[in-house]
């Protein structure tokens, strides 16, 4: 199968595909280790932010750079829920991840600190790749849990249909 | 105890310490999620690179960010390795992580796509605190067995005495 060609801004990427189950392959895009397309992309996502919002919430790894270059561009803080619990957490938030196409439970971890960040606030929820939007509806009780309010889930890249209604600046084949 | 003022460029922060073994209390710094912290660090460490360079590498989660501003600075690619396998990883590189630190062995991945990106190339490996040196040992091996040289090792902090020659931005007091 021929790589997929991706082109933001003035950047093109080849995309290889890989298979994710017996049924399916699909492209691969990895923003982590590619400044030069994470900054093409923000530049797009800046444009479906709201108007009115206070902070971004994103995940680890592969939401990491990407949140980093939406909020340099805003100016707006950015919170990042783990995978993994850190030593120094102290009474995390804890909300688990409800995914069918990852096949296992992920957990995701929110520093008490962190989630001061966000009471009070209105949060724009961020993805790199949003598939069946299990990730990003978690990311939504973490934010009801800390006191915040989810204005908006805004993605770099959307596959398929997620259970969720998320602004996309790239729609990719599924 | 009061927290631990730290000032790069025109961004300050108090760390707070936290407690990391029955010894000691060490002031905790965190790159990800602040992208102020780590563009004015990374403004410092762009000072702290070697003149001829091709590549920078780093590890997941807290390298990402710093390695991606580090990275679009100075024009070059950068490579990630990842602290758990990732399904559409083929043939990895492996590498264990001796790490007394952190009390477990962490395992390094990098999928080959990755790992050749390194080969032949002058590689210079980056971390956000490095205080045993242990990762950026693994690193270094991993650079090797993908077929780069390590030409540097640079921090944004630096805490004791890491087993490596690290240039550092700022020491931290361990």
């Amino acid at each position: 199968m021929p790589n997929y060609v991706l082109t933001i801004g003035n950047v093109t990427r080849e995309l290889p595909y890989v298979r994710v189950n017996a049924n399916s392959t699909l492209p691969i895009v990895e923003l982590v280790g590619d400044w030069e397309l994470t900054n093409a992309v923000a530049d797009e996502m800046v444009k479906l932010l709201p108007k009115k919002f206070d902070v971004l919430l994103t995940t680890t790894v592969s939401g990491v750079p990407l949140a980093h270059a939406l909020a340099e561009r805003t100016r707006k803080p950015y919170v990042t829920a783990r995978k993994r619990r850190r030593t120094y957490m102290q009474d995390p938030l804890i909300q688990a991840v409800e995914s069918m196409t990852l096949g296992v439970n992920e957990t995701l971890w929110l520093d008490a600190r962190h989630g001061e960040k966000l009471k009070g606030k209105k949060v724009v929820i961020v993805g790199d790749v949003v598939v069946s939007g299990s990730t990003q509806q978690a990311l939504a009780k973490l934010t009801e849990k800390a006191g915040g309010e989810v204005v908006a889930f805004v993605a770099a890249f959307k596959q398929g249909k997620p259970a969720i209604q998320v602004k996309a600046a790239v729609e990719l084949p599924s």
